[in-house]
């Protein structure tokens, strides 16, 4: 990763709003200087947390036009009684802070869904995060919007070379209920170049498409996947190729980010499916190798276990021809052609337990389409995490 | 569970034939004195085992008759790179040991996927077992097929009253990779009624539709999912509504005790989808609580997080009204119409804790129809014993 420098124009600031009980910092502001174009792509969760709800219309009203981002961890408004209340006064008390339109505010939200909200408590803590506003905050915000995560995610890009490049920031939040069908959990770009709201809202979606919606932790799509993406101007224009290539690398960064540190992982697990008659075919294979428990548990046990990866393939949905199926550990060839190939299955076992990185390849040899997906290994902590959450 | 008779003109046996490499009994025979019609219900897996794919051609070969059942654990015979030659001279040495025809000899396998097989290991110990057929022995059989079950599983039921009652005895293994889109992983079930074989095939598909195909222990469809029906005739006929109704009672009385013995369950999860527009919809939600390890993990730690389950259906790609939907656990509302509803979390959080045996229940205020569902929770000993299943 580059030195992260903010893109011109925007400003970031976090504070404890006691959202969470524990005292930690929980909320999260971000505000553009300027008009700021805004692309959106939220959860396909028939549950959506009143955040979702808000952010939609508001992107509508406001005809793709933002300024500022207001984010809390500790509580996800979601199946809340008074929810909807809650992000509107939100949204209303941080525009009168910063003298803009309630539309142009955004508002997301991640914690524990149903628990009730009170509905002063983060208007009541705007004007101390609006005080505090300064371009260099932004890793406090990425801080605030964390629940299980272990550490902070961030990714930037310079478009082009010198101090006048125009810039791209990405923050997320992620570790469970992680399998994104939009988006992931929480995630928040932000570019000074230039960019119409249409454009962004399609260069936004293509990236999430290829990044963010490749990635699982354990399947579970969450109410409250949000992925917002501000872009201010204030660096001029920039080629479309060169935003998007930027856009789609941060976003990728995050995404890596999120499964590596999904609940409980001790292995990132890098799944490329090749050889695929088209993309969709190779997407839904990589995404159930991704999503089955069984493999997921024999590389946290480093078992090269790979009848499971064809297994969980076969049950995808997806049809190809197991005859001409092959699969690779970690660059060892484990099955060729639908069958046991012969290897080292202790040299491999050790390798793989030892890896903080496991290669999962599965060959088709009936096509030219590949697919990158991402998630981590199940391991016992992922259990001890989700039996406890609320306690 | 009435007390056990074997049906009619059925013999059971089960010897140790060395494909386990502790010694444990692995090879289970299964043999009706006369002509049987028989029934299968396979796999949907893309990948399908030797052994399903023998199946497959020796009902359709043998006209839907058959007269015995080979299995064994210890080895899947799954992209076993001689695996089609395994099965077949399994089905041959039995059919010459019985004096019968190969096509109406079934093979079934359960085991780790991709290890090679010793192809006179089952053959050779087939003479053994045909020497102790009985008609008692129908629990070693249970046992022969177990692998990480920790207790045999069998149900019965007499179709009407009296010593001259027809009977059907069912049995299964189940325990890991169960998401049985077909069938479970195995099932044998023995009837003494006659029934043709196409009535008995869709009395078989029918039944499992409603049962085997009702449960998950972790959303992994294996590769060797098989149930096959024999009904063998030697109690003379039964009216075909009793039939189907002793059928049913026995699967779902097996698929129940797989889910209860999923890899390292402490708790029986039944989930039932009620007020849904129609029975695809309630299966769809069912399924998609079922499947989630974040419902699962938390019914482990006796946490009440219903947003979970709510999350869980939304995300199921089955489309309901949020505002309408209503979650009840153990008998207590805890979401009504898509809000938090007022309970007392700590009281039903111990309730929760100590139950063998969980009741979601989701109310969609939409029709008439209603699903059952089962799983168990997920514990950290799943993972123990799926990061070294094979050690």
């Amino acid at each position: 990763m580059n030195l992260i420098q903010a893109p011109r124009g925007f400003l970031f600031s976090a504070v404890a709003a006691g959202v969470r009980k524990d005292g930690r910092i929980d909320l999260g502001l971000i505000v553009s200087e300027r008009p700021a174009s805004a692309a959106g792509v939220f959860t396909t969760n028939r549950v959506a947390a009143a955040p979702v709800l808000l952010c939609r219309r508001h992107l509508a009203a406001g005809r793709g036009m933002a300024r500022a981002i207001v984010a809390n961890s500790g509580n996800a408004n979601c199946a809340t009684p008074n929810g909807g209340r809650v992000a509107e006064r939100t949204a209303r008390a941080a525009a009168q802070l910063l003298n803009i339109e309630p539309r142009h505010v955004l508002v997301a939200s991640t914690g524990v869904i149903g628990l009730p909200m009170l509905e002063e408590q983060i208007p009541s803590a705007l004007p101390r995060a609006v005080e505090r506003l300064s371009p260099e905050s932004f890793e406090e915000v990425a801080r605030a919007i964390m629940t299980t995560d272990t550490r902070p995610k961030l990714a930037f890009r310079a478009m082009g070379r010198g101090p006048r490049a125009a810039r791209v920031l990405g923050m997320a939040k992620g570790a469970g209920m992680i399998h994104p069908r939009m988006a992931t959990m929480l995630a928040f770009v932000m570019t000074d170049a230039a960019a119409a709201p249409a454009r962004l809202q399609r260069l936004t979606a293509a990236a999430a498409a290829r990044t963010f919606n490749r990635i699982s932790v354990d399947g579970d799509t969450s109410t409250n996947d949000t992925l917002c993406v501000l872009a201010n101007g204030a660096a001029g224009p920039v080629a479309e190729a060169r935003l998007a290539k930027a856009l789609e690398e941060v976003m990728g960064e995050l995404a890596l980010a999120i499964a590596a540190d999904g609940e409980g992982a001790r292995k990132l697990v890098k799944i490329e499916v090749r050889g695929a008659r088209n993309e969709a075919q190779a997407e839904t294979l990589a995404r159930a190798i991704a999503n089955s428990p069984l493999v997921k548990t024999a590389i946290a046990g480093g078992d090269p276990n790979w009848g499971r990866i064809l297994s969980a393939a076969g049950a995808s949905g997806a049809s190809f021809d197991p005859a001409r199926a092959s699969v690779i550990l970690n660059g060892v060839t484990v099955c060729r052609r639908g069958v046991a190939a012969d290897f080292d299955e202790e040299a491999l076992g050790r390798s793989l337990a030892q890896a903080r990185e496991v290669d999962v390849r599965l060959l088709l040899g009936a096509g030219r389409a590949r697919v990158r997906f991402h998630t981590c290994d199940l391991t016992e902590e992922y259990i001890r995490i989700n039996a406890s959450y609320r306690t």
